[in-house]
């Protein structure tokens, strides 16, 4: 089902100094697959994260945040799959800071420096017993089979590379691994996204650069709109590339570092929809000159949620009405007779209808493709917003008929 | 596929002095059915109105608007089925006139005294000469023909009747009419529903109920949050019941009239939503308890709109953790210890977490019926609110893909 999606090798994804990875088979849910990750992070690296807004976060999204920010430095960070710790109570809490005691006892370090993240079933009580049980068995691999032990409904698993200079001598490298298939929406739904740099970032910088590349990358995807209790997003920077830190967003290798972090986190973040559950076709909503970033945001998201125009793409139809009516229910300030909107290169609406040069068959061939771009040209400011989805299939229905998440 | 949803019979939908029905054959999509529909008012009836909120409203939805505000009384209402008269700019415009200017004829008033309705097709031009040619052959029918007459994808027509002792002597007969079965959300989506009563009514006090009326009932339905170009919902009153006007709404025979209209009203909306695409269960979302009215439409809304609730549902599913995470992302201030959840009258979540005494097989006795009531007790506050909607099947992508709307 899966469109465009090829799998990493091993060769592709650059090693980051200061990261060490490992994985354990707990048998949480399925027998014989790696499900428990454990990263250790050298003693110099900070993390930024960002975590799902959620009111029913999960246990783990509770603890970690209180890690996160309790100043004690993170040495350490551990993941299983197969059981999310989601909608368990007070227990639910217990289970995450033990996941944390044992992940601590591998990495030496204290409890209060591991973050704990779990995704999977929800309501179901956590095998914290397995998990504990596992770590002390866990194997060094690479980041190829870290991405692999972190997949739940993934058909494929998600990583990225990339590699730049900063400042004037040094390479920086920077690698990273995501999960999520279904559930995929604005603030981290059902999403774990891990990025690793060798670059050196005080920690309120690094979150900061968190916060905004979530903005751009990850908070851009959308699947079916639900947004999950569980989801985050981490990037560590390790300082293992021998340059000075970076202390201020002014500091140009800011940009620099921001850049490279960006395009991986963009590349995982368009896997994750191009691997949407049941998903044919990858769908870019661009919606430009709008008269604010929320408006152009809502326009954006209305084409993207909208189950009408998901069908469509799902069927290749140029259905041109769907995509205006969602224009005009999403709440943002348009003008119906200034707007344009253009599927792929083709002008397919003006002046409050149909453009006049518009022939059907132009629209059809654009349909047809698997990557379709729709772009929305509101002429009323100077403000863009782009969005990444997926069409609605029957094959998604089935999935979530049948997926008990 | 629709859920106990059975045609009334001519028989018992009640016959509104002041209201004379016709339809026609324009041939405007299918042949050989009647397509328009004309209805003639006597001269003391009032109407009230409201109308689509998408900002790409239809050419008739413009028109409409201006003669219902424009002061000269309503004298008729014309409704064609099979082209929506949406996204056809100035041209559209002048084809709603057009259809007025026909209608006046037939009615012996003037175009302004008009009100136009249009459903179908998006921005296709409408075949205005064959809706003009073919309103002379317009033949009387009754309620249930007229139901007919109005729908597009609806599996069967929508009617109801209600009646009721108004003051101290007066009944008064309440009909209604409706189309719609998919693109069904609050405010208004694709849907027509025309009420009329012999009560006397003024017009400011009419429009007043027409508006509350809507807000809890048909702006309570949703099938997938879609809202489309040209939905109006209409409320005739005919005076013909031999009654004084009513002209405030403390005049005790508001409330009477009201709940009369209401009854009927709530009987279409839900008529539509059993009718829903695809729609294998009807299902009642009831938020009680919420800290604010906005809060708790918010809530019942994230349930009712979330693609994973509505698959869920379709499978019989009793997946608590997606209603939890839809709550939880619903924006609306709640707090996850405090909150209640029921499957009908089984408490299935509190504490943040699956109820003690909840068990699986009870849950999934619920989710197996064919109507299923939601229940989340925010215990916040005082306010309240309930929306209805059906499940998301794999026939609503096989519909919505193959129909071009």
């Amino acid at each position: 089902m899966a469109v465009n999606l090829i799998e990493k090798s091993p060769d592709q994804l650059h090693f980051i100094a200061g990261v060490q990875l490992f994985t354990a088979q707990a048998g949480i849910k399925k027998p014989q697959h790696d499900d428990v990750t454990l990263m250790l992070l050298s003693p110099e690296s900070t993390v930024g994260a960002v975590f799902t807004q959620n009111k029913f976060c999960a246990a783990p999204v509770r603890v970690a945040k209180r890690h996160l920010f309790g100043g004690h430095g993170i040495r350490a960070l551990v993941v299983n799959t197969g059981n999310a710790n989601a909608g368990t109570g007070a227990t639910g809490e217990q289970h995450a800071l033990q996941m944390c005691e044992a992940a601590a006892k591998q990495a030496g370090c204290t409890a209060e420096q591991v973050l704990p993240f779990s995704t999977g079933v929800i309501l179901e009580p956590l095998p914290i017993q397995k998990i504990v049980a596992a770590l002390p068995s866990a194997r060094p691999v690479d980041w190829g089979l870290a991405a692999r032990a972190i997949m739940t409904t993934d058909t494929v698993a998600k990583s990225a590379s990339a590699q730049g200079q900063v400042g004037n001598r040094h390479s920086v490298q920077v690698t990273g691994i995501a999960k999520g298939a279904g559930m995929i929406c604005p603030n981290m739904a059902t999403m774990l996204g891990f990025i690793a740099t060798d670059a050196k970032i005080a920690q309120p910088v690094l979150q900061q650069m968190t916060e905004e590349i979530a903005d751009e990358t990850f908070n851009c995807i959308t699947v079916d709109g639900d947004t999950s209790t569980n989801d985050s997003f981490v990037i560590i920077a390790t300082g293992q590339s021998g340059q000075n830190e970076i202390d201020n967003i002014a500091d140009p290798r800011y940009a620099q570092v921001y850049a490279l972090v960006k395009q991986v986190a963009l590349e995982l973040a368009q896997a994750i929809v191009r691997d949407g559950e049941g998903a044919s076709k990858f769908i870019t909503i661009r919606v430009e000159n709008a008269g604010s970033l929320h408006d152009a945001k809502k326009i954006a998201y209305a084409i993207a949620h909208s189950p009408l125009v998901k069908t469509a793409f799902s069927a290749g139809d140029p259905n041109l009405g769907r995509i205006l009516a969602a224009v005009g229910y999403s709440g943002a300030a348009v003008d119906t007779d200034k707007l344009r909107l253009y599927l792929g290169d083709v002008l397919v609406a003006e002046n409050g209808g149909r453009a006049t040069g518009y022939r059907e068959e132009d629209g059809q061939r654009v349909m047809k493709e698997a990557e379709i771009s729709v772009r929305v040209d509101v002429q009323a400011g100077r403000h863009n917003a782009t969005v990444y989805t997926c069409d609605f299939t029957k094959e998604y229905v089935a999935i979530n008929a049948d997926y008990r998440s």
